[in-house]
């Protein structure tokens, strides 16, 4: 354990990150994506989601307009990397209440890109529940134990983990599901928990384009264990076709067929 | 709005707050009390809750021992002061999962003790939901938007926000409730949403020590419209009798009785 110690009566020291509200209470959001050539894939959604999540939250003094600046600047001269990008509320006095002129901090993050996974992926329905808020649902907030306690059942590279409000599948621990039922693409409603991905999104537009029904839709747990295919999704995977859900085998023809018919890239 | 922007590929600077997973998904926990004359009061109490919270989130290098000898030498010169402890995991790789030798960062931050309410306290409901995971339920964990939300709509000092799952009072923004109903006094379960306070545990403790029944049960919205008293507690305010819940006032005479049958002191 390291120890930090700050005495913030004193009030010598603006300690920014320890009196964020990020680190004191996971007020703030984010998103993640993948630089190439000094952009970011995609970057107008991330910068539409992350600007919806800036309203819906408060954040009076988010600037896109500072944000997209800060980016080139300092993206410039990145060929290819993973990037997360941090928006959260500075701390004002102690207390959840917040000031609706507090300032907020952007923090950004690159890492190595991932490599893209070779086999197809195996769901593992999870033992942990998802966290349920009908206002914080879709949004991608900093609140997000329950992602990193279902993602404690992943075992191996190829395994994702699919969390559940009561009978109703909402995604995976760090993705959004697709299912093929009785040959109708399907997935789930986000209505009460889960984040809005922004592949997710794409990939609807892309089916809608396409002439591929897609709905949207609560998907039960028995259901999603009687599927004839299934993939998810993220900004850093793009489309991960599923070989399995608990135990049972699916063939992944279906998710390469659409990714195909839908000239889908990352 | 700040700017920081940290290439984690280099691995040249450990940036311990910014690779710390309390910030990133609020993967971690707190507890909140009053230093006097260098020691925490209650402190056995926080120790308990922090360890067993250390516990269930599989905080392997959680050590209490070093943690109460940080305490005791930090503390030693305070006479008075508002403390918080923050325990968060350590960032190890990229994404949810984390590694169960991870190692955590402890966070100590003290600031003014605030003064005791004069006025007792208005009730308000809250027009967010709060957010509702059974396995979480009870820990003082870092995810905390629900309470922030809902303190939006504290406009003045002596209000508090009490905060729903369905038809059921859970408690306040900050803060556990007590309930009068039918001359028994009631305080919600927590097996949902809700954070079990210290001060909700001693005093639960004291009226059983009293001879005072107290029960631990659902209460639904339409109940606590029509009790006979209320109150609120947390480790800083102590016992904080409710003058009005809603558009409905409330004598605060069995409150004051109540506190002065158990002995009550913060």
């Amino acid at each position: 354990m390291n120890f930090y110690f700050f005495d913030n009566r004193e009030n010598k020291v603006r300690e920014e990150i320890l009196l964020n509200r990020g680190n004191l209470y996971g007020d703030g959001f984010f998103t993640t994506g993948i630089v190439k050539d000094g952009k970011i894939l995609h970057q107008n959604r991330h910068f539409e989601r992350l600007q919806n999540t800036a309203t819906k939250f408060q954040f009076a003094d988010y600037n896109e307009d500072l944000l997209i600046q800060f980016l080139l600047d300092s993206l410039k001269d990145i060929d290819e990397a993973c990037i997360r990008i941090t928006i959260s509320r500075q701390q004002a006095g102690r207390g959840y209440q917040y000031n609706q002129l507090s300032k907020s901090d952007v923090t950004v993050q690159l890492s190595h890109r991932p490599e893209a996974p070779v086999e197809p992926c195996h769901l593992v329905l999870s033992e942990t529940p998802v966290s349920v808020n009908a206002f914080l649902a879709g949004s991608k907030h900093l609140n997000r134990l329950d992602s990193v306690l279902a993602s404690r059942q992943i075992k191996s590279d190829n395994q994702e983990v699919v969390l559940f409000h009561e009978d109703n599948v909402i995604g995976g621990s760090r993705s959004n599901l697709f299912v093929l039922d009785n040959k109708q693409w399907k997935t789930p409603s986000l209505e009460m928990a889960g984040v809005e991905g922004i592949t997710r999104q794409r990939i609807i537009e892309l089916m809608q384009q396409n002439g591929i029904p897609v709905s949207i839709e609560p998907i039960t747990l028995q259901k999603i264990q009687d599927v004839e295919a299934a993939f998810i999704t993220n900004s850093l995977l793009g489309i991960w076709p599923v070989s399995k859900i608990a135990d049972k085998c699916l063939e992944t023809i279906h998710v390469e067929n659409l990714k195909s018919d839908i000239n889908f890239v990352v």
